[in-house]
């Protein structure tokens, strides 16, 4: 996400005053209930949903994503960088390549 | 998320040969599984949460989320601009300012 | 589920005096986290899933609306049976039969 | 779930040929995209909930368990009571009273 569209973001938030319903675990909570939004476009089908429907649930996981960035002052990169370098070591290329089992059954 | 972030991801999955795995469907479940354990450390407490857990968990939302970018071929600030303009219209500023009201109930 | 189950699963809050972090909130919060485990099952196969797994986290989800019944003071064929009269005015037969459009769409 | 309301959403499946829309997999996807639904009444606040909006998306959760109860030719109370045992052993009485700990923290 670009440094404009985070700005847009917070502005929205700022007009509004929301801040102050943002704590981490309503965040936490909103998450969670868009991804069930956003699974909702593929409940009954693998295969045939609506695209721009998607699109929209999707974008809602991540707006909310960023505002608990924001809440809990955390850099994007730094935390999904931090959790890429345990998955390197939980999923060896070697183990894992080409299967889908978790890091318990490797 | 910088572009060598979503490179890491990316080169992730390529080595491990996932991207078989990836169908918007699963990525969808996968997004909502991680979001219940995000969800989960603020289970009994909003306010007593461990940080660190919270941050993996993020990030896992996080990766999914690109993954899922990343299947479709979708621009994330172009779908998040696009759903915060469709937000700011459900949401004005003056009806929603200091209210955590559905845009219905509005 | 009979009376016999139903009385063990209040045995074991009350037991551990529980009930105090059993708030409504509390409960569907873990409703949802447990739905994810549920979900995990077949994260990455529709069709290839361990049952032994999926009983113990339907399990799971049975037991966290049990204990929000109880908490609501709510009769389980009361509140289900209200809703299915709903959803069978939503869905009449002639309409959805053999699809599993959602009713706005019918 | 008495056996009359049993066989009403077993009728209402019957009626409407939707067998074949569950499967195991968009069952558990069923009851996690509810869950968050049951959720959103507690978005921004524990304890401003619509109690009628909680009872329809709890007997929501609760059909969708019946199906795959139904689908996976499972007793409700075999597969609860078996858990129990397992939890009744992962939160010793002494252990668990009065705290919520995960039993991997006890």
């Amino acid at each position: 996400m670009n440094d404009q569209t985070i700005a847009r973001i917070r502005k929205i938030v700022d007009d509004r005053d929301w801040e102050q319903f943002h704590t981490p675990a309503n965040l936490a909570k909103s998450i969670a209930i868009e991804a069930g939004e956003l699974l909702e476009c593929f409940q009954w089908s693998d295969t045939d949903f609506d695209l721009e429907h998607v699109k929209e649930e999707l974008a809602d996981v991540l707006v909310y994503c960023r505002n608990m960035l924001d809440r809990l002052g955390l850099d994007e990169d730094e935390i999904v960088n931090a959790k890429l370098t345990k998955n390197e070591a939980k999923y060896p290329v070697e183990k894992s390549r080409g299967n889908s089992l978790k890091y318990t059954e490797l």
